[in-house]
């Protein structure tokens, strides 16, 4: 299969293309400035010596990474953008040492421990400033991050696999991998590619050190050579950036072995460990994937950044092999659990996305001062450990490359977007509003090939095989075809506890949440009534309808307990789409939710 | 009103008599036995010193004292008993000092730290003391340990009341106000029961020391003066000990305030923080009251002693005023949340007593080694804090105290047991095998008088004034009653948001329970129809019927995730009293089932 770059895909208008518009107006410099405030721009300047305030912290490095990789997904830069990278490019360059090694926290704070703490992000910042100046280097040709950046790989190289000298094998955080391999796709310099792999090969051949309190191994996905790995086990985001440059790997060296705990691992997250939101990390001890069906709502951890590494880890899987699956997955990312994380000013955040809210259970330990984590119930403009932020820009910008892969035969159309695509001699142009509603419209141009069409899952009327619908196509011919937008009611296998007697209303790809602000308090126990008539109206601020459902609601009493009533009062429950919760202030919101 | 104690009612063949003869034939030795294996009895040889093993524990005196005084509250004494507890005395006289204290970590571990630590149960030790000595006087007549814990609580009453030389002013653990009541009551010396009102008064009239991390006052019970209290905050066991003797006091000096701060404070544990099962405590986190309505099931505290408190409190304040909420709360404590401390031997206890167990959820956070707290899901025969084992022996041995109480013109009668009881020129004789089925019989000897019988909430057959029928009775009258033994499904309210969809099955008085031995795993799926017919099987095991209800489960299904379908299994869902939950080895148990 070969991808289709964001770089190819021009979106029109449509859901994502105001996404982008958002964040690019928006979000960027939003960020930027929160970034700006925090110190986090200044500490590129390596000024920072002991007793100064503000100690620039191990991840900074990769904040900025991200930001500016972001900025250079879009098809064009601002002057004042262009300005702020490349003043940031000049301190890199300046930063860096004869050696090639960039760091800033250990080159201001504690430079006698370079690469000596596995689990201090060295190699997770490397691997975002690598990203960050291919990207530059794609939009603008202009290389010299680039170059700083490649001298900086060969160094670790250096370090890692040719001397060994650095106290261990691999990192703690993992984002090398999958660096290296786009180092090499854009340099075409093969070291990075085996330099990458090299990381790969020697993870967990054996368990290595990680922060104390730690199950051996399983924090970090060290506690087996990665290719007799079959569960997602620890730190989710971790894990994900791990197994996305795993297939990366196995897709280039055409590794079976790898391809297949891949597939193995993947299947466990999707059939165990996911959240109908495409959220996962169902724990915020260790930010981890806990046991399967393990799946709790109110304390969901569900980090924006996992949910983005579930989508890249599904779309290099797809570049191996076309399955509806990863579509499925990368799609309930993004109109879910990824989108969640972002207001839809496109000004603030959540790190982490419940499905389930009540605000005064925050504070239920009240006889003790500080309080068990739970997550925050009103978005964030900025985070003391802020990846999720400049996250979002960069897996915006960059949301066209979910769209197609092809091979010599078969161009496959995975997620509907309106848009412009070019490649390879073809061009493919998509109209539709969807998820608003399922009508697309395909352009072909190009030379005689085969279409293959994902049918989103939820669409039970359109024959597939597999997931895929398929037509013989030429040059200049147009496909119309209509999933529908139906309402839905999803339920959750058994397994999980917490879910039984409660159902997930869907809209075509889009998960509904009921919030306090529409319906009161007690969202719990609204019981919704799954045959009655359901009405949508278009609301602007989503790009989509809120739903109108009957249902029914106990009626207020006094008591702590009494005998069984029957009597309930009758009630229009509004939902809304899930990705939207917590804009209109702080208040109860529920996905699961009781329909009979 | 007066009391009838427990010393006053000799059980008949029925439900607790068979309680009261496992209590006395196995869990008093089996309970001393691990206490002795623990060390606990040889600790009182105040033999330890520093370098030894197994340090004496700050709250061992108060083990061994509720052992001592559960086996003195029985009507009857084993030679062996008496000899074990003579040898305890012994030691204890041995080991008081001239000055009248004794406490045996503070003579061995910390000497210099004296009435200086107000956290460290020093005060709660000598009150377990007391009662133990109290107990031990009535049954026995023997007042050798009598005079050396008055000798203690004279040294007590120098050191806090009259020199003012203690690092504190009030015990971090309460016990010892309810205590000098008893200490009084059997002694007639007016200057304990002063004492205990002055530990009383002086709570809160500033914010005192307690355990670094809790908040100010809220976990010990000092953030307000007791009188202006109107919320039960912080660990329920000290609260409720607390809250005892604020009743005892309020009763003796018919103290208006202290009795209103009572009432409000039963009133908020009643309608907000009491689990259905008379369970006390949400949260592990200091073994506490949360907020209002916060009632997890499956992390519930709830535990034994917490209930047992509670029961005492509710007592109390039936000493004051005959409410029918009293007794209710006491039946729901001695039926469901207490009860299941014990195993149906005898020999085995859950300190905490949670409504629902899912046992693989204890070893949900895999990718850390020492997992958070979650309730121990099979009972054992002692714990490191080994509290509930010997407060269940003595809570069993007097459980006759909470069946009457009388003024000069009626006798009331608050619990069903089938028993004599003989005070004040009257006698009362009970027959009933409730809460198997709702039949009692009352024969009354002596003068004229009203019989005021409580009619249980269940009950909604028998015409009541505020929970009590009346009848004028003379000697030699015997009255009938029946209040039925339905079986029915009671709601919580919905700010429960936990229970919200779910139901409790009872009988009686008495909570059911779900367990996976006899329905499987899933629990939480099953369905109960409540208008379907239910069936009843006597079971010796509990002297009572098991239940069997209709209802319907979901398929097994492999996905994660599936459209709502309504194909359900039809099932029969065997259900047992929630007393007797764990007593078949681990699995999964739910009290809040789904029904319709």
């Amino acid at each position: 299969m070969k991808e289709v770059s964001s770089r190819s895909i021009k979106l029109m208008d449509g859901f994502w293309k105001k996404r982008q518009d958002i964040v690019k107006n928006v979000t960027i410099k939003s960020v930027y400035d929160r970034f700006f405030d925090t110190g986090r721009v200044e500490a590129f300047e390596m000024k920072w010596k002991k007793g100064d305030e503000n100690q620039p912290h191990i991840f900074w490095d990769s904040d900025i990474a991200k930001w500016m990789e972001g900025v250079a997904l879009f098809d064009s830069i601002t002057p004042e953008n262009e300005e702020k990278i490349e003043h940031l490019i000049d301190l890199i360059e300046k930063g860096q040492e004869e050696s090639g090694y960039f760091n800033i926290y250990f080159t201001v704070v504690e430079p006698e421990k370079r690469f000596q703490n596995r689990t201090e992000h060295e190699l997770y910042c490397a691997g975002h400033l690598m990203e960050a100046a291919v990207e530059y280097y794609r939009l603008t040709g202009k290389d010299r991050f680039l170059k700083v950046m490649c001298k900086y790989a060969d160094h670790i190289e250096k370090v890692f696999k040719i001397d060994r000298s650095a106290a261990f094998v691999t990192p703690g955080h993992e984002e090398i991998e999958l660096a290296l391999v786009k180092l090499y796709s854009v340099t075409g310099e093969k070291r990075y590619l085996e330099l990458s792999k090299f990381f790969i090969d020697e993870r967990g051949k054996t368990i290595e050190h990680t922060y104390g309190g730690f199950t051996d191994g399983l924090y970090d996905q060290c506690f087996l050579p990665v290719r007799e790995q079959e569960t997602a086990e620890g730190h989710c985001v971790r894990a994900c950036y791990l197994y996305s440059g795993m297939a990366d790997i196995a897709r280039i060296y055409d590794d079976k072995e790898l391809k297949n705990a891949c597939e193995m691992i993947f299947n466990d997250i999707v059939n165990h460990k996911m959240y109908i939101t495409g959220g996962i990390g169902s724990t915020h001890i260790g930010e981890a994937f806990t046991i399967p069906y393990d799946l709790p709502n109110r304390t969901a951890y569900t980090e924006t950044c996992a949910a983005i590494s579930l989508a890249f880890f599904a779309h290099r899987l797809q570049l191996i092999e076309p399955k509806a699956i990863y579509a499925e997955v990368i799609e309930k990312v993004l109109y879910n659990g990824f989108l969640s994380g972002i207001s839809l000013d496109g000004k603030s955040f959540f790190y982490e996305n419940p499905l389930e809210i009540i605000p005064e259970l925050r504070e239920r330990d009240v006889c003790i001062k500080e309080k068990p984590h739970s997550p925050i119930t009103e978005r964030l403009e900025v985070f003391g450990c802020s990846c999720c932020p400049p996250n979002v820009i960069r897996f915006v910008a960059a949301v066209g490359e979910n769209v197609y892969t092809y091979d010599e035969d078969t161009v496959f159309v995975h997620q509907f977007m309106s848009g412009e695509a070019s490649f390879d001699g073809m061009k493919i142009t998509q109209e539709t509003d969807y998820p608003l509603s399922g009508k697309v419209t395909i352009k072909y141009e190009g030379p005689a090939k085969t279409l293959a069409v994902r049918v989103p899952s939820f669409c039970e009327d359109i024959e597939n095989e597999n997931g895929y619908v398929y037509f013989d196509i030429e040059d200049g011919m147009e496909t119309e075809i209509d999933f529908g937008s139906p309402v839905y009611f999803v339920e959750s296998n058994p397994l999980v506890h917490e879910n039984c007697g409660r159902y997930a209303v869907m809209r075509g790809p889009v998960v509904y949440c009921a919030e306090e602000k529409d319906n009161g308090k007690c969202l719990r126990d609204i019981c919704i009534d799954s045959s009655a008539e359901i009405r949508e109206e278009y609301d602007e601020n989503y790009s989509l309808p809120v739903i109108y459902l009957k249902g029914t609601r106990r009626k207020k009493n006094h008591s702590l307990y009494y005998k069984k009533s029957d009597e309930r009062d009758e009630v229009i429950v509004k939902m809304i789409p899930y990705f939207a919760f917590a804009n209109r202030g702080e208040g109860e919101m529920l996905v699961w939710i009781q329909a009979k």
